[in-house]
């Protein structure tokens, strides 16, 4: 619970929108900084067409909260940017505030969720609280939004079929690439190819090589003694006569980018093969230069496909390495060799790699994962739902576009066999539900739909994460969670969306997951909507 | 040309794919480190289903080359993660190298640029220009793809219209967001409401307030005297008064954030008309709030609207200005106010907007301008096209997708009536195209498309901005342009499109602009194809 680093470091309390300055203003310029105000974190639709999220960015939230201050620096900018006419009062107020009387729940990091309900509750001074805003959404939004797409390939492409973030070239920018490989491996990703990332979060690394590399060898000629040796074995010319029996008219240039890679990489040899054909030359030279490497006791890994018919190529391969294998008397090769594909692969390819069928074990997803091709935003919103222990609501003539106003918890309610049955939003100090009893539990907008739970156990989903004093007004730390590790966060992801109903999670047409309120919140909801929005009148 | 800070601390030399090292250790392996490389930047189509693309990172590349240079402590993790049989030659190899011995070409930053023509050229040391791959093309293709889409926002708008970037909350995390910012200005954009990046890059800001802050007042209970006065004047009876003149009926709550708000911001007062009824509530409100500030020397600015059909409710607020300016004898109201519009805006909707008639002065832009939801990713990709000065492609049976080998050189021709002709491809080395000289243009790829041009200017497009050594062999700083300040990068990117056919730039159905090669490099191209691409054998 100790002081976090802080990593980026763009993330300051300027890293906001200008408007948050200006209202802060407004809130000060009237004695108002200092109202109690309760702000909502939620999203009103699932992304990509689906019925679920995962909730992620927590950490890097708190870490941010940790360290709201703003510097000298930070306040003598503010000055420049903002009217003349405002008073130095103010500027002090800016220098003094911090997270220390802030509050905040959330759901835990890796959380599945859905829409309306309250992912974080942000209670505190109404100044500070507002400041906060744009930042937070910025550092929940994308993780958010990655970790569920990453954990949709993760269900399209089956618990065991490997899969190998690599999108930093066409990430946005620098971090968008560092947090895509994090939020990618929460959401089910097995290894990351930006050796950054690595580094900072300790997620595995792979890679290969490129078609550069492979063209830039000619023949045997750019090989030396050196890049052909395996412990004391001139690998060359056992590659040179494998590749005579399979194929004498593979590319030449091809087979000795793969023996000078194979050399300095036996145990890691997984060969690109579309360079020049993928049937003709990259399969045959690869199995020439795996065949050679037996003889000197190493294992290739396998091929990797970045082009063409991946279904109908991936099981080419399989039954070549399947011919290769028995021709040559390697029976272990024909299932050890993997085959890896890395052409455009998005979930819907994967969705319809399974269908078609294909040999693919492992895929390598770059530019579809990390920028969310298929939904690059999610939306989440921080509205206000509470000031002064008074409840907000922003209205709308669409009450489907309205905030569930007041302070509030949720619930998830788990059936007999252990399912989730539904979540339940309810007040704050409203009983919870209870296990074993029966509840109504009620559309938010919709009075039509109802219906009974009698949930085997409640669970509330968000829990104290951030104080910044103790209930006796001492200041503490801030931070209430012990922050897990990025294994444990995926554990968790994997474990929540194990639990649910499978058709909840299908790719296509799943069936929402019900989220619902409790009938007090039901009727308060719906006593203000009458009070406060007037009956348009026709005329 | 000194040395520029590094502003993102990720951009080290390991914000890289893994396999840039493994590929760096095989070149090593096989004595190839400093085979002298030639590799290009280009991409294969322009974005959002246009005919041009604005290029842009240029500065960010350049300051990653000036400073890159494996610490210690990137050497210490990159033992971490390869195989323990790995030479400490290698590491030493990693702890020499830099960009002393580079040379890059490339397009000035904000050029209007085109599928397959070389945007840098990258020369140098194999094993060194390899590691630079996966960083060039994250610093590169983002902002390109950012700015491309913020220019065609531009085009769309019409050059009178204010756009403002508000994308933070939606961006891919913290960096993201701030280069978001940066490439929206260059590519058009007028403001941005991050103030980092407002203070990184002196982007001009803007910002009003949200639905909390309108939401957080109940009446005028929550205003203070403090917070009524402007100047000495309470300038709130006046506004009730001009409330009850308006709309008596109007949202007191409303009415009450907004005097609040212009008492703070006299010289701002934007006003978020949404919150509970446009033409109702908000924009009487606005109005009353307007002719109060009217009364002690001030001008409002204008509204906001967020919600609703736009063309509509801004037709609809003009009315009501021109009604309310003539009523009350302000009759510069009626022009002076503006309405900024910001839910959803898109190219498509502001096309749409300008079919249908609207009054919009402003648009805020968010998510579809800084996640390029039309189209999140370029996909530029860098190739190896040249090695120890033989030509390199990358086959595909597809002609299509083969890279054009050799060095090169890029040129615009400009006609008479000084409008760009197409653009030219030669080989490095080849005279280049001449004013006033017939010149033959050829489709790189179908033999069938040739047109003679006759160009009144032809300019090189690709300017040396980095040698890490003079020509006589003394290191230099190594950046070669003077790097422009954004506002003049703005410039040159609206200078750059302004000199176009327009049917090039249309949002819908453009005219693709032509890039040609010369003979010499059509048939360099060909004949290599026709001797390295056996002819496949049917049986």
């Amino acid at each position: 619970m100790g002081h976090l680093p802080q990593r980026n470091a763009y993330v300051t309390p300027l890293l906001t929108d200008y408007y948050e300055i200006m209202m802060a203003y407004s809130y000060f310029k009237c004695g108002r900084s200092d109202d109690r105000a309760v702000f909502e974190v939620f999203f009103r639709s699932n992304p990509f067409r689906g019925e679920y999220t995962i909730f992620a960015g927590l950490e890097e939230v708190l870490k941010y909260v940790q360290s709201f201050k703003l510097s000298k620096e930070d306040i003598a900018y503010v000055r420049t940017i903002v009217p003349s006419h405002i008073e130095d009062a103010f500027f002090e107020y800016l220098s003094e505030i911090d997270c220390s009387r802030v509050r905040i729940r959330a759901m835990l990091e890796g959380s599945i969720c859905f829409p309306r309900e309250p992912l974080m509750i942000i209670e505190g001074p109404l100044g500070v609280c507002q400041l906060l805003e744009s930042t937070v959404l910025n550092l929940l939004n994308f993780p958010s939004l990655m970790a569920t797409n990453a954990c949709r390939f993760r269900m399209a492409a089956g618990p065991d079929k490997i899969l190998v973030e690599a999108g930093l070239r066409q990430a946005q920018g620098p971090d968008g690439a560092v947090s895509a490989s994090r939020y990618a491996y929460i959401g089910g990703f097995d290894f990351t190819s930006n050796i950054t990332a690595a580094n900072l979060y300790d997620i595995p690394l792979n890679g290969s090589f490129s078609h550069a590399f492979v063209s830039s060898f000619s023949g045997i000629e750019d090989l030396t003694a050196e890049s052909t040796t395996i412990e004391g074995t001139d690998i060359l010319p056992i590659a040179l006569r494998y590749r005579n029996q399979l194929n004498k008219d593979s590319n030449i240039g091809e087979l000795a980018a793969f023996v000078c890679y194979a050399v300095s990489f036996p145990q890691n040899f997984v060969a690109l093969v579309d360079t020049y054909d993928t049937l003709r030359s990259g399969i045959p030279n690869f199995l020439a230069v795996a065949l050679t490497l037996e003889q000197v006791g190493k294992r290739a890994v396998g091929i990797r496909l970045d082009s063409g018919d991946i279904a109908y190529l991936s099981r080419c391969a399989r039954q070549m390495f399947a011919k290769t294998a028995s021709a040559f008397n390697k029976p272990e090769l024909a299932t050890a060799l993997k085959i890896c594909a890395s052409n455009n692969i998005n979930e819907d390819v994967i969705n319809s790699l399974n269908e078609q069928g294909h040999e693919v074990d492992i895929f390598l997803v770059g530019t579809h994962l990390v920028t969310c091709q298929k939904q690059p935003s999610l939306g989440m919103v921080y509205k206000l739902t509470e000031l002064n222990n008074k409840p907000r609501m922003k209205l709308s003539q669409d009450i489907g576009k309205l905030t569930i106003p007041g302070n509030k918890e949720v619930y998830r309610l788990i059936g007999k066999d252990d399912v989730p049955l539904l979540d339940m939003i309810i007040r704050k100090g409203e009983t919870a539900p209870l296990a074993n009893r029966r509840i109504l539990a009620q559309h938010p907008f919709d009075g039509k739909k109802r219906v009974f739970v009698t949930p085997k156990i409640a669970i509330p989903l968000l829990t104290l994460v951030w104080s910044g004093s103790r209930d006796d007004g001492e200041s503490v730390d801030g931070i209430r969670i012990k922050m897990p590790s990025l294994e444990k966060l995926r554990a968790f992801r994997d474990a929540q969306v194990s639990i649910m109903r499978e058709d909840h999670l299908r790719s296509l047409n799943a069936t929402p997951y019900k989220v619902s309120v409790s009938t007090s919140l039901y009727t308060f909801l719906h006593d203000l909507w009458n009070r406060v929005v007037p009956i348009p009148e026709l005329s």
